[in-house]
C-alpha cells in the first residue's frame, strides 16, 4: 500500500490561529509518500532516505540508523512514523509488524507541514494494510494525536489540511475545529523559499505568548488584525483577485514582523521577492526562519524563481493541489 | 550671527501621526549651523558646501552653482534657505541682503529632519542679524511655513523639534499642535544607520493613504496600534526602561512594515542591529529607505556600530540632546 498526503502553506493567519482567529491554509502539489508492507515478524522497520532537510539525509535501514541530524528535526520526523503506527494499532486494536518506506518531495521542518503529512500518510497506509478504510475524520483525528504525542502540543491545522486537502479556512473554539473549504477563483502561482530555521514553531509560539503576557492590549490588537487580514483575504481568494491577495500577504507579513516572528533572512527573501515582481510575499508557518511564499502572475514566475535563488538555494515553485490523503494499492 | 538647530529622530509613531495619533520625537546631538552676515547689497548668497547627502556635495558660492544632485534633495535643501529668508523678511517687514554659510553634521534627506533644522536655523540667524529676537513659537511657526511652501505639504513635527528640542510627544487635532515634553529616565544610546532613499516621505505618506483608502478598517487598525505602541513607549521612556523601549521599537517597526513603508535594505539594517545586540531597532521617519535607529546598552555600542558598518557605510552613534534652536553672536 502506498499512501500519500500533501504538504501545505499557510496563506494567512499563522500565530493568530492559536488565539482563535481564522487561518487559511492550502495543500500544495508536493507530497509525502509512505509505502507500507506488513511483515511476518512484529517489527517496525523504517526506510526514510528521502526525509531530507536542507542538505541533510537521514537513513534508517537494515536495522542500522544513520543520521546526520539538523537540530534533531529529521530524528523527530522518524518519531512521527513510529507514533503513527502505535496509535493506529491502538485505535484499531490490531498490531502487526510493518516495513515503511518514506519519500518526500519537500524539505522537512521548513514549515510546510511535513510532519503532519508523514503522520497522516502513515496512518492511511498502515490501516489500509490491515484491511481498514478509515474515514478522513478518523485519519485527521489520529494524525493530530500523533502530532500532540510527539510534540507535546500541536495545532490540528496541519493534519486537517494534509487529510482533507484544498484551501481551508480553519479556526478553533475550545476543542472544536471549524473547517470551511474555499473555492479559490484563480490559479495561485506560488514560489516557496526556504532559509535555515533558527527557532522552532514551538519557540515562536511561546515567544508570542510571552510578548502577549507583557503587552496584552497591543499584541491582542495585532492578532486581531491578522484575523481581519485573513477575512479580507478570504474574499480576495474567492474572487481570484491576485493583486489584492498580494497586498494582504504583505500586510500579514508586517503584522508577523510586529509579533517578532520574522527574521533577517526571512525578510531578505520576502523583500527580494517583491523587488522581483511578486504581487505579495510573506513568511509562512511558525517563522524564526523556515519557509516563505511569494505570489506572482504566471508570466513572471521564472524571473521570480531565478532571483530568489540568488538569496537562498532552496526555492521551488508550487501550486495549490486540492487532493488530500490518498491510498493506492501498490501496482508497480 | 550663527544659529544652529538639531536634527531629530522619530522614536515612535511616524505615519500614524498624520492621522491624529501621537508620535514621540527627539532632538539629537547632530546639528545644522547657519552663519548669516548682512550684505551691503540686496542679494542672497549661499555657501552650503557641507549640505551633503551620501557622497554628494552641493556648493553654491561666488555666484556659481555647482550641484551634483542626489535625486534633487540637495537642490531642494537650498530652496529651504531661500524660502526661510523670504518668509522671515515678509514677517518682519524688513528685507536685507545676506550671506549664508551652512554646515551640517548629518546627512541631508535621510529622515533626520535636516530641512526643518536648516529652515529654523536660517530664520533664527537672519532675524538676529536684523536685530529681532523671535520667540520659539514664532520660529517654529515660520519654519513650518517654509516647509509647507517648499514641499507643498508638511507636518509641523520636524520644525517643532528643531526649534524646541528635547523629547516631545506630539499630536495634531485639526490645525492645533499639541507638544508635551517628556523627561526620559535614562540615557538613550542610539545608533543611526542610513541606507539610500528609494522613495520620498511624501511618496510613502501617499502610499499609506492609498492603502488606507482600499483597506480602511485594516489600515486604521494598524495606525491605531502604532498609536498604542507610542503610548506604551511614553511610559517606558519616562521610566528609563531601555529593554521595554527596545521591544516596543521592534513592534513599531513591524507595524510600519505592515503599512508597506519599510524596504529590503531597511529591514536588513534593522535586523542586523538586533543580531548585534540592539535592544530594539526600527526605521525612523518616512521609510522607503533612509534612516533607522537602534537602541543599545552603552557597553555594546562599539560592537553594534561596527557590525552595522558591515551592512551600510553610513552609521553614526548619537544621543538625545535637549537643546533646540540656539543663536550665538559670532565670536571666532
Amino acid at each position: 500500500m502506498v499512501a500519500s498526503a500533501p504538504g501545505k502553506v499557510t496563506l494567512f493567519g499563522e500565530h493568530a490561529v492559536v488565539y482563535g482567529y481564522p487561518a487559511i491554509v492550502a495543500s500544495i502539489d508536493k507530497r509525502i509518500y509512505v509505502n507500507a508492507e506488513l511483515r511476518e515478524d512484529e517489527k517496525i522497520r523504517i526506510n526514510a532516505q528521502d526525509l531530507r532537510t536542507s542538505g541533510v539525509i537521514v537513513s534508517i535501514s537494515n536495522g542500522e540508523i544513520q543520521i546526520t541530524t539538523d537540530y534533531g528535526r529529521t530524528l523527530s520526523a522518524i518519531g512521527y512514523l513510529n507514533k503513527a503506527i502505535e496509535l493506529t494499532s491502538e485505535y484499531l486494536g490490531v498490531r502487526k509488524g510493518v516495513s515503511l518506506e518514506v519519500r518526500s518531495e519537500m524539505p522537512v521542518g521548513a514549515g510546510l507541514g511535513t510532519s503532519a503529512a508523514v503522520s497522516v500518510a502513515t496512518i492511511a497506509a498502515y490501516s489500509a494494510c490491515l484491511g481498514y478504510e478509515l474515514s478522513k475524520d478518523e485519519i485527521a483525528r489520529l494524525g493530530w494525536e500523533v502530532e500532540k504525542s510527539v510534540q507535546g502540543i500541536a495545532s490540528p491545522m496541519d493534519t486537517s489540511i494534509a487529510t482533507f486537502g484544498g484551501v481551508l479556512k480553519i479556526w478553533f473554539e475550545g476543542n472544536t475545529i471549524y473547517r470551511v473549504p474555499l473555492h479559490v477563483g484563480s490559479e495561485l502561482p506560488l514560489v516557496v523559499s526556504y532559509v535555515e530555521r533558527e527557532k522552532s514553531t514551538r519557540d515562536m509560539v511561546m515567544w508570542v505568548k510571552s510578548l502577549r503576557d507583557k503587552h496584552p492590549e497591543l499584541v491582542n490588537g495585532i492578532l486581531e488584525h491578522i484575523g481581519r487580514t485573513t477575512l479580507e483575504a478570504e474574499k480576495a481568494l474567492v474572487g481570484g483577485d491576485l493583486r489584492e491577495i498580494g497586498v494582504l500577504m504583505n500586510i500579514n507579513h508586517g503584522l508577523l514582523e510586529a509579533l517578532g516572528v520574522s527574521s533577517r533572512r526571512l525578510n531578505e527573501v520576502v523583500h527580494t521577492a517583491r523587488m522581483a515582481g511578486a504581487l505579495g510575499s510573506k513568511l509562512t508557518g511558525g517563522g524564526g526562519g523556515g519557509a516563505s511564499i511569494a505570489l506572482t502572475l504566471p508570466d513572471n514566475i521564472d524571473i521570480l524563481t531565478n532571483v530568489l535563488k540568488l538569496v537562498t538555494p532552496h526555492v521551488f515553485r508550487t501550486n495549490i493541489q486540492y487532493e488530500g490523503v490518498r491510498v493506492n494499492h501498490l501496482s508497480d
